[in-house]
């Protein structure tokens, strides 16, 4: 089973990118982002994880990404692929990305 | 470190709360989110982590919770001393809070 590890005192940059969906284009939106990640991300410098999550509700899908580095995450917005499976998943919902730090993390 | 691992088939109930911010209101949100994370949620039944993220912009503050289930994060919504400090917090920044499901994981 593969896993994403979220930690502070890393250099890594977070992708935090929610997408407003309807229960029917929820699913279809993932298998594009599931398309998209397998097929051109992965393959990208820098690119470390990406974990894929639908709300329970259908209304919202998160992709929550890291890269090695904001360059990294930068040259991949310039990448002519890259944005051509960008425009593909914008097209079906609206996204808000942006890079985040992590601030804290806390245990029970 | 302490860390939060996301993985696909696991029982947990994942809380993704985006709060929008403005850059002066961000950090305060952020030192009430840890004080409210250390002194109350962390002590409900069920809890198992909390990972708070800042936008590099400042416009968002993300709370990425992991709950055992269901039940326990709604016992949590129950509890009054939550709630008192659910309401502080979403005083000071709109919150959309959501319970999701891991659909992928995937790596470089």
């Amino acid at each position: 089973m593969t896993s994403t590890t979220i930690a502070t005192g890393t250099d890594l940059a977070t992708l935090i990118n929610v997408f407003t969906t309807t229960p029917g284009t929820a699913q279809p939106l993932v298998n594009l982002l599931v398309e998209a990640t397998e097929q051109v991300m992965r393959h990208r410098p820098g690119f470390v994880s990406a974990a894929i999550h639908v709300s329970l509700d259908g209304t919202r899908v998160v992709n929550y990404a890291q890269w090695s580095s904001r360059d990294d995450f930068q040259a991949m917005l310039d990448d002519p692929t890259a944005q051509q499976h960008m425009k593909a998943v914008g097209d079906l919902a609206p996204a808000d990305p942006r890079l985040y730090q992590v601030a804290a993390v806390h245990h029970a």
